[in-house]
């Protein structure tokens, strides 16, 4: 291998197209960069063979290791298989336990299997196939005169799995890479990725070993910090950087062990044996989706109201007409009465409610568009309310809400200051 | 120029670090197709002189347009410059209106310039340059024998601005952009892609010229056919084509301008001047937060009830104990008596609800995971139920059960026979 470098192919005619974004590079050079591995080049490539096999070629000019990703479908545009059994010399040949496993997904899901499908099931003869469990289309790999290529599907919720659960592991053992990184990851609520971005500059400055990975999602930043080799000295200032973060900024660490924040929040409810509920706005259901994507959630979330309308604000929360009238929809007054509202409802032991602008219409000059009231209550009529100001964009002035909801329900129960 | 196609270079190494997201790549795609230019290939690259040339002459051998981003600051890794420079047999030169505007940023900033900044005023000999007025560093256009690169910094908010006021403009006019293209796009819901697949290809077998583009999400597939030039046999074959798929797969279209369905939907409420109200279990909210996520939607949207709970089903929707208990929470009964509950509560024309079980626990052998009842009703009392049987995992069963419940109401408003 040439110095454990590789090169990334992404099968992208939509990306390229401009209708969809990428959702593999930032994925998949962290998921190997802690085992050594580095990209060398990423290509995003039409789906047209000719394009696909030359920009194969290519690539292994300039590494050992392909990981490609999509084009692995059952359409005619799905063209991963074919370019790379050209451009590697490496026939392919039909699968059976494919082909049973895709007809018995089918059969799952009712439906008859297209002879298009049976495309899926070809396996090439230098290398193996890697199962899929959330999809119809195997992960296959190309191993010939030590070039190897890895080719998984596109869709990121069947290729994440496959990279943590199979890749990695096949490539530690194929590579013969010495087993130990060093790597932890914190991930913060409510800040801004440029103040934790300062932080680690000041407190990183003359670390010449670590790589610091930052992530920004709505209203979340991702980080990790890594050393190549699990050495003791390596440790000692991995210890002391995290001990200063959680002095710093700890009150935006909701977590350590990669739980996301709607976990955190759920297991703190599920610790306490109480229960949650919600009353939203101007987020739709956003906020009580967010909650009940995490398995389990039926032991503590109760359920919520989307008062979308005053008269559902008023009928279904008890929010007061003049209330709504005196302060408006998108008010402290009118989200504490949400909140309560939805405590006394469902008899919960907690809730959380959201009320803002979200545009692109509706702002005024007192509340513009991204002006959004958030509280949190508890069944002893406490009530923890506070303003936020989100620059415009509908849906992610939506998204942050959300997580600024349950971010003041985190603080809460985890007896943080509240947001204010 | 090669068929109006570009190749889009990214001096990536922080992204092929995994330290940073990709910021470019869906603005500039989404900005040139417009004018007709197609992204043919794109190439993240590390900042090493040689793979930077190595990399260029490779992307001219694509395209006669290439658009680099970054590397143009002052720095020794910044080798955008020298790349071009070499690869395209230009020289630079200093431009002293260049190097007065950088020092009067600087001064400005009431920061002292250092010597290297003085890189950033060179400028191709063959070409010229673009006035960057948020940042220091200009963008820079090399044009020679037909060969156009255009460089741009890499701050999204310098570079975005750039594009769009002189980028543009400038392709437009020294490339002579025909005017037209012909293509439509065609959106499906609930229908398997490989069933969308397998009608275009018996349709537009033998037709070379036809670009077929297919891409699936959560129980949607949007179609895009395209023609390279808007010619009247074209225009026939289109014609010809979108015929037969409304005639064939119409009840699952809906639709033909880009136009999603949960504003499709809306603009039928809207049109007709009747309100919603929804009704969830498993989705937690996401076919509210759905429906909300169009502007405007308070027009026609109430609110909802998630209830989560048995309790909440019967105290806030007035399912009754003995149905949750003789059917189940996830029946047909249980989703009907949620959907005429809303339509109730809120006093709304329509209402949807759903209710199933998203797993990864709960399933029986009477009813798996992915098992989900969606109900629609009116005021009327009219309810429209079905049961759709889901492949595992949580949020794509979670994703979907909300698209099939909004699909009910759009073939019940628009008058097409509703899913059973």
């Amino acid at each position: 291998m040439k110095n454990n470098q590789y090169v990334l192919l992404i099968s992208g005619d939509e990306i390229l197209g401009g209708r969809r974004q990428d959702a593999h590079i930032h994925f998949l050079t962290n998921a190997l960069s802690p085992i050594g591995l580095q990209c060398r080049q990423c290509v995003l490539v039409n789906d047209k063979l000719e394009d696909l096999t030359e920009v194969i070629r290519f690539a292994f000019e300039k590494a050992d290791l392909l990981i490609m990703t999509g084009g692995l479908g059952p359409t005619v545009d799905d063209l991963t298989r074919e370019a790379l059994s050209q451009a590697m010399d490496i026939s392919m040949q039909l699968q059976p336990e494919v082909l049973d496993a895709i007809r018995e997904r089918f059969r799952m899901m009712s439906k008859s299997m297209t002879d298009n499908n049976q495309r899926q099931a070809f396996v090439p003869v230098n290398g193996f196939y890697i199962p899929n469990p959330n999809g119809t289309a195997p992960g296959l790999v190309f191993d010939k005169n030590d070039k190897i290529a890895v080719a998984l599907p596109g869709p990121p919720r069947e290729l994440e799995p496959m990279v943590v659960n199979d890749v990695i592991p096949f490539l530690k053992k194929r590579l013969q890479i010495p087993s130990q990184t060093l790597s932890i990851q914190m991930h913060f609520s409510c800040i801004g990725e440029s103040n934790v971005d300062q932080l680690l500059r000041d407190m990183t400055n003359g670390d010449h070993e670590i790589v610091i990975s930052l992530l920004s999602r709505p209203a979340l930043v991702d980080l990790k910090l890594a050393y190549p080799q699990d050495l003791p000295a390596f440790q000692q200032r991995l210890h002391h950087y995290v001990q200063a973060i959680r002095r710093d900024i700890g009150a935006f660490l909701y977590s350590e062990d990669g739980g996301e924040l709607e976990e955190k929040t759920g297991a703190l409810l599920a610790q306490r044996r109480e229960t949650l509920c919600v009353a939203e706005s101007c987020t739709g259901g956003l906020l009580g989706a967010q909650i009940v994507s995490v398995p389990g959630s039926s032991d503590y979330f109760l359920g919520g109201i989307i008062a979308y309308s005053n008269s559902a604000k008023q009928n279904l929360l008890g929010v007061r007409a003049d209330t709504l009238q005196t302060y408006g929809a998108v008010s402290r007054e009118t989200a504490c009465a949400m909140a309560l509202g939805a405590v006394q409802r469902f008899g919960a032991d907690w809730s959380a409610a959201v009320t803002g602008v979200a545009g692109p219409t509706g702002g005024t000059p007192q509340k513009p568009v991204g002006t959004v009231w958030i509280a949190a209550a508890n069944k002893n009529g406490a009530v923890y309310p506070f303003c936020a100001q989100f620059t415009p964009g509908r849906q992610t002035i939506r998204q942050r809400s959300a997580v600024y909801a349950l971010d003041q329900l985190r603080r809460l129960l985890s007896q943080i200051e509240p947001h204010q």
